[in-house]
């Protein structure tokens, strides 16, 4: 059944094991020999409880993620995480601090391309606070627009006893990705922020969660990710949350606070065990079934060290053409995201010509987002070293026949 | 692959049909033809896109949606829209009476079973406006307590002028539904509206969707629907949304109104044509090879002349066990829902007994909902009149065997 299949390198939805979708089409028809398919079993059911309980065990296991937090299942994406952790975030501010104005509930963000700056636009919309942009990578770009590095620690000012800081560890769009080598300059400044405070640090991982281990994952106060990129189908949201920012958001609304919908309370999630209404099954089956894989396929060093690799073979073949002249990396070197490499193929037709040249050999997804242009490798998991040995052939052979 | 497969008449997830899960399995690895699998594609591809505008085409004309609605897709279920109708409806009552106090913007509520109440006790959690109870099914049982009868037309008090009118069509849990023959003192009173007006009128379908045509459609400010009964996998919510309810939510807020998360705005997901963020495309695909069968296999009225005759059946099985002091109904006579039948079995032992004798014969699903105990038939779609014949010999077999 997985005759004609071909690469996807698009940046999500993307690619999926093909061992996975195999096994999913058996659960699609009879879920674990119950006689009822996976989609149409009840989310109460002893079997879908025990499956939900295996992957959230798998996550723990695999991100390191310690006892102090929460690992939660929902719907509506990462954009809906960007109201839900500003709006219970808030609420736990305004139960720490029921005294102060709005103005002086301030939500640090840091900037470092389109998802970023549209979870600070949410945060603007929403209001109740206050945006203080903590850092803006648009600086050290040489046009003052592009998104194309991870900003030097010198320039992060994060406030005093935030409500939140925010930043997105790995940006789709813009491929700026911040270092996992916290000696790096382009790492997360973690050593600027208070020590040893609980604080209201959040981090998207929507591109990159699971492709490495998290930094310093025990210091996040959210952590969120959308299933489609490393994970599984799109429709499932992971949470990571710390125990003290789930808060009595009905409580806060009494001081003052924005209500929140019921089903955006990280409470409501975290007190119902991810049911208090139907969760999306079918996409947390086939999640769990990812899981299940990455445990038995040795854990997380072996993904990372493998998505290492595939990024590294593919940043050499873009050097390649760039000292050829032929490619033109848009992302300055450290900042490069291992998840999606971004780059132009300058040049009248050239670069619908690299595009041509890939799909016909049988890689998709190539084209980058439609805000930026360009071409976009994304390597998730699913991408095998073969796949990107065959994508290096083409860029290496691709530059030959230019110049 | 189908082999093995039980009848399941769980009240949701619930059963879809065997052809269609059949079908899917084809998609999971090669959607069209494109040589990625359907929870792999882009959402932006242009097949996916067709796949959706055939998907909102087959509801548009199955229920007969007027040009003054649009179709949207969304994610959080029905306990989503419990929140964002309210958001929504108070940011257009605020627009069209900016002036008003929030205790004078009045949402009126029908109450007959769990899940209106529970929308109700939403709309009082978010504040903004007050709560007014329109009718109230538990005046009319014995208990006080019981939701067991859509409440006669003369006991309905709506407000003048309200933010919004929300009624759920089909209690899921208590199994209590509106009669759709508009004569019959079950109905909706729409007669008891004001005439000629663009009414705020709000209905949670979410368990009778699609499964006969929806009395005065046109009239309706939303419609809503979690797919997880007779449309779908869970993880996709429907919206039949007018388009004066489709309004400036961030120019209300600036009036005062609670903002609206952005991906609960009505405005964005039609903007976007339900494109903002990565839709659930694997629930979405699964729903739209359901839809397609049910256009090509006659339309909505082949589907409502199957589930009134698989209704009309349950019914006289269990009316047969009532003669015989088997079983009991627990709704009155013209508000039993066609979809959810709910039924005690009393006597010391004998449901536990009549569950697993159906559980032996490959019936599952048939206990009622944790909350109310008893006996829950639910007739959604894909069951088949050859299932429900099982049943129904099963039921008086039982009866027999009893008396």
């Amino acid at each position: 059944m997985s005759d004609g299949r071909v690469i996807n390198f698009g940046a999500g939805p993307s690619a999926l094991p093909t061992d996975v979708l195999e096994e999913a089409n058996k659960g699609l028809l009879n879920f674990q020999g119950t006689g009822i398919g996976i989609a149409e079993i009840s989310h109460r059911s002893k079997e879908f409880t025990a499956f939900l309980n295996e992957a959230e065990s798998h996550i723990r296991t695999l991100l390191e993620v310690p006892s102090t937090h929460k690992i939660l299942f929902t719907q509506g994406g990462g954009s809906g995480q960007f109201s839900a952790v500003v709006l219970n975030l808030l609420a736990r501010h305004r139960l720490l601090h029921p005294q102060l104005k709005d103005e002086e509930r301030v939500m640090d963000y840091v900037v470092t391309g389109s998802w970023s700056k549209k979870a600070m636009q949410e945060a603007g919309r929403l209001g109740g606070g206050r945006v203080n942009i903590a850092a803006d990578a648009r600086r050290y770009s040489n046009d003052g627009k592009a998104f194309n590095s991870v900003p030097p620690h010198d320039d992060y000012a994060f406030s005093a006893d935030p409500a939140l800081i925010y930043y997105c560890e790995n940006e789709t769009v813009d491929g700026v990705q911040f270092s996992d080598d916290l000696s790096s300059p382009a790492s997360f400044p973690f050593e600027k922020l208070t020590q040893g405070a609980l604080l209201p640090l959040v981090a998207d991982y929507s591109s990159s969660f699971l492709s490495r281990p998290i930094p310093r994952l025990a210091d996040h106060a959210v952590v969120f990710a959308g299933a489609q990129k490393n994970l599984g189908p799109a429709g499932l949201t992971i949470l990571i949350v710390r125990q003290d920012c789930i808060v009595d958001v009905d409580a806060a609304a009494k001081l003052g606070a924005t209500p929140v919908p019921i089903t955006l309370s990280y409470k409501t999630l975290a007190d119902h065990s991810s049911l208090y209404n139907t969760p999306s099954v079918l996409p947390i089956y086939i999640a769990g079934l990812v899981l299940r894989k990455m445990s038995d396929g040795g854990g997380l060093q072996v993904y990372a060290q493998s998505n290492r690799q595939k990024f590294e073979k593919i940043v050499a073949a873009l050097k390649n053409g760039e000292e050829k002249d032929v490619f033109k990396a848009k992302v300055k070197d450290g900042s490069v995201s291992w998840m999606n490499i971004v780059f132009d193929v300058p040049g009248e037709g050239r670069q619908q010509k690299f595009l041509d040249g890939a799909d016909k050999r049988g890689m998709k997804g190539l084209a980058g987002h439609r805000s930026v242009g360009g071409v976009r490798v994304s390597l998730y998991n699913a991408i095998t070293q073969q796949d990107t040995d065959k994508l290096v052939g083409y860029m290496n052979e691709f530059v030959a026949d230019t110049v």
